[in-house]
């Protein structure tokens, strides 16, 4: 735990029954548990749910599951069942995200929840809406990807799709379906009634994508791929020393001319300034190829730390590209608590917490917990079950 | 508006005072429309904010400014000021995303506006957070997609970094905020104060690309660029007619063995099941060149529909690859309600709506507002203003 670090506690209080997987799901109640929600994961007794289970280190389920509590429950036992169905009478909130109709064939369906909790938030999410033509498929984060236009405006200009690296169908949903719960809850407040919420993958690939439909009410044409804007110079500069990620991003804007005499002046070009091939955006369209050469003839000869300082310290916007371990290795993402090395078990990782600052501080990040970790304190705590009883349900193959 | 379209109506009676520009605030402050909160937009009288401003249509305007009201306000003028503080004593949530340092410049920093309402929640979006040592710089999309790692991860596997299409440092961020947004109203009801709130888009960016973290910790290195995953054949295969988007993107677990057969017998390769060149995950790693041929000899002679029905339908997880004319020409979208068509002055755009359903519906959208269409309204409903007096503050060049 990072020593600047303070749990926000925002949803202190509230109790969230999760029954998510992988990373769609559970990014969503992680977000909830970094709120301050207690978060109480239920997962099969045999290996844990299915990001945790059949993989040789706990690396992606620790990403996706800081701060919450695991239970095992058997739920294709009775007992079982009846346990997780005692909880959601006294649960705030209901998440899963099965494969379609699994969640109705264990008997945990929203006529059934919502009947035993009529104040419940019962939430999903699932690959494809209901009423799609592919409602009933299965969805992992690139297929949502595809089918939600995401791939269609990544890559080069004249080269195939290419799928974007952030996980915008699993996470990206979550924290739609995050939002959506909170604002749930905050309506509960005075209505007390239960919502039912609903959050299909491809429509929300879109929703992070809308940018395609703005180009194509513009163009009449589908959108393509624009790796860089429309305004050269604006894209990736390769510098020094050549490495994979030796890149900076800079863009000049259309709406101020200033950048494009900025940029000359910086890079010692200034007998450019006026010159009628590259003076409007318009004339600096014409000769990309030109323009785009001018800028990383400079930027092959800087790293790109420096070229990100002196572009922008010259009034132009620029970012280098940076990877992982440039980013971890960066000291002031260990000092304002962004990143923190955590341990679970014998593992250890380094990982961001949630973004997002309250009164100056980040959150800390408790690791996910070990599989069954709370299932004794929470039976106790939400059902009254003392140590004895657990330990009878556990030799019954219950939990 | 559509008709089977509901608004959620969660944060009736919350009142957002929206002094965001461009994509990473408005989206934040849609977001919290689409939910039902008042957002009332200030913007400068002569233009209005910047994504309005110096374009040739308003399709960007329109895309992330859906059910908002817009006000004019001169903040350089001491009246204009004057009233903008007045209305922040009777708002929950004032948000911002102006260039490091100018909000204070304009009065109305965190300590200002917090000592004029203790209970408000002020929510701010930066390009990078307090402390990092870019601090001070300009920032926009690309620049935190490059800074914030999403870029390192994102390309063909030998090739350059790539920017991924989806507004991840716009829209990603805005809904961080929006959440944490969400999430302090709900803990205002019981204590009575407000918080601050601030997001930087390249820590952001982070939060979405955390898969790299977790390819870091499991290898030691660098997360590198994967365009498809580590299990072949996994990944974009090429479809007839041959179009830019005409591809199916389709994956093999190495959780489930099945896929590999499965696949071979759709593709009528029974003759390849139990071959020892492909048999195993690890033996396909080792021929990946002649699997994704094997793959792409059929998907050729397919169109992407065709692929994915038939590849999903063989339980092999598959989707194609649409563009946004195909999204927006697919009925199912206009008739769930996700896709809404809607006007603004003359203008008509096909957008998104809310992706996330509550108790079946979407969220009908409101077009995004003129520029001071509601400053009359909303001066005379929160401050008592009546018409003459606004027309007295428009001759003023106040409002």
């Amino acid at each position: 735990m990072d020593g600047n670090a303070v749990p926000p506690n925002c949803l202190a209080g509230i109790r969230v029954l999760d029954l998510t997987q992988f990373e769609a799901g559970t990014s969503c109640t992680e977000a909830l548990a970094w709120m301050g929600a207690e978060v109480i994961k239920v997962e099969p007794p045999n290996g844990g749910e299915a990001g945790r289970r059949g993989v040789a280190d706990p690396y992606y389920f620790m990403a996706y599951n800081a701060n919450k509590k695991s239970i095992t429950v058997n739920l294709k036992s009775e007992r079982g069942l009846a346990l997780v169905k005692d909880m959601a009478r006294k649960a705030d909130v209901f998440t899963e995200n099965f494969a379609p109709g699994a969640v109705e064939r264990l008997g945990l369906g929203y006529d059934v929840v919502s009947q035993l909790n009529p104040r419940i938030i019962y939430a999903q999410v699932k690959g494809f809406g209901e009423g799609s033509p592919y409602e009933k498929g299965l969805c992992f984060d690139p297929i949502a990807q595809a089918c939600g236009g995401a791939m269609s405006i990544t890559g080069e200009r004249d080269g195939k799709p290419i799928k974007p690296g952030p996980t915008i169908g699993d996470t990206g949903t979550g924290m739609l379906l995050a939002f959506s719960i909170v604002s749930a809850l905050f309506q509960r407040a005075s209505t007390g009634k239960g919502r039912r919420l609903q959050a299909a993958m491809q429509d929300s690939v879109m929703h992070y994508s809308r940018g395609m439909f703005i180009r194509q009410a513009q163009t009449g044409s589908p959108a393509q791929r624009q790796p860089a804007g429309g305004n050269p110079p604006h894209g990736i500069f390769p510098c020094k020393p050549g490495g994979p990620n030796d890149y900076v991003y800079l863009l000049t804007s259309r709406a101020n001319p200033e950048h494009w005499p900025r940029l000359l002046k910086l890079i010692g070009r200034e007998d450019l300034i006026g010159d009628p091939r590259y003076d409007t955006a318009a004339a600096r369209v014409e000769h990309e190829a030109e323009v785009d050469e001018i800028i990383a003839t400079w930027t092959r000869e800087r790293t790109k730390q420096e070229a990100m300082a002196q572009i922008s310290g010259a009034g132009v916007p620029a970012g280098a590209v940076f990877d992982s371990m440039e980013l971890t290795n960066e000291p002031s993402f260990a000092k304002r608590g962004i990143l923190q090395t955590i341990q679970h078990g014998d593992w250890q990782m380094t990982m961001p917490t949630w973004p997002v600052r309250f009164d100056g501080a980040p959150p800390p990040i408790k690791p996910a917990p070990l599989l069954g970790e709370h299932t004794a304190e929470v039976f106790d705590e939400w059902l009254g079950l003392d140590g004895a009883e657990v330990e009878a349900l556990r030799k019954q193959g219950v939990v």
